[in-house]
């Protein structure tokens, strides 16, 4: 996890009516960490059967793949691990059901949530929205967290945050400035004319800018 | 599974404004055999404390309990068993998941889909809808598979067929009739004025109409 700079979060109604499968294919050859396989419009069949080809995918090229909110699904397609907001399945159950080496990514957009997820045994944070954000799934979680916060839930835990919400190449610099390890994207990637090359911008940026903390 | 009768499928959203947890007990109290955890609108972290305080409720009254679309809810929850629709995690990817003594019910509107569902494994069948309901889950689902479609399934399979959508004290002794094993209902119960005394009436119905076979 240490590694990890780019996070790539699925969503094939944001990707310009290019197939998640693609996106994701395209974010590989670019250079992506970790991807996460959210597509929460589709039905669970249909994120079973994406989510087999993406775990080959990914096993291949060595890159992390995480699964939004089901921890069934996760056991299912053996992915690295699951990714829980504040309204799914709580932490100490997943933790149950999931082997010990998988991760459990929590999100948290407050200290106080962050802070217990840290307590509870979470892997990662994923902080947001940063920024505000058309993301519809983003949009109605939370309102804007700033960098402010993301820096005060940075300087209070040890596990990896993850930053998400209305990030791009214009702005990441001054989220990993203000205490981000990971940058999370979905529009940024999903919605670039050429998925490859925006994803290797996204991630020489973000090791530039960590290089400068 | 060969003593079931009544099955109660709960949704709070059509409880007259009773929770949940009132609907089940007074079920209970009536006799139901069954109560599928579904509240398809209410956040995982809602069922998941929802569902601990059913299972208590169940296991002491020796009712099963069976989780609606979830594996990991159902694992999390020591549930009896789950129930799909076809467009949720495929069966094989459950099977795998659950312990062999677990129930998984499987929907089906068509020969087909039951006769595929049987084949895989299934321990009963979900079939409905049979006739034109208000439920709004049930609606969009399918159209009225009607008590003809529902004879030729049981007549096709050997695992118990539930019947499910539209039935009430009116209708129900010819689903049981034309040849369904169970009786699943929401709103019959959920909005009866008295649920214990609804969840006599039909549970005595089916009995009689069982005797009539
Ligand atoms: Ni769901």
């Amino acid at each position: 996890m240490e590694d990890w700079d780019l996070y790539l979060v699925t969503e094939e109604e944001l990707s310009s009516g290019r197939c998640t499968l693609e996106v994701v294919k395209a974010a590989i050859n670019g250079g992506v960490d970790l991807i996460q396989l959210r597509d929460k419009g589709k039905d669970l069949a249909y994120r079973y059967e994406l989510g087999l080809k993406i775990r080959e995918l990914t096993a291949e090229a060595g890159v992390d793949l995480i699964i939004n909110n089901r921890v069934d699904l996760a056991l299912a397609l053996e992915a690295d691990g699951v990714h829980l907001g504040q309204d799914d399945l709580p932490l100490k159950a997943a933790q149950k059901l999931l082997p010990e080496d998988k991760i459990i990514g929590i999100s948290a957009s407050t200290v106080e949530e962050a802070l217990q997820a840290e307590a509870g045994g979470a892997d990662y944070l994923g902080v947001g929205s940063i920024f505000a954000t058309d993301s519809k799934d983003l949009k109605n979680d939370r309102s804007a967290v700033g960098l402010n916060r993301l820096a005060e839930i940075k300087s209070k835990v040890d596990i990896p945050v993850a930053a998400i919400g209305g990030l791009n190449q214009d702005n990441i610099s001054e989220v990993i400035a203000a205490g981000a390890d990971v940058i999370s994207v979905i529009s940024a990637v999903t919605q670039a004319e050429d998925i490859e090359w925006k994803t290797e911008e996204l991630k020489g940026i973000i090791k530039e800018a960590k290089k400068g903390r």
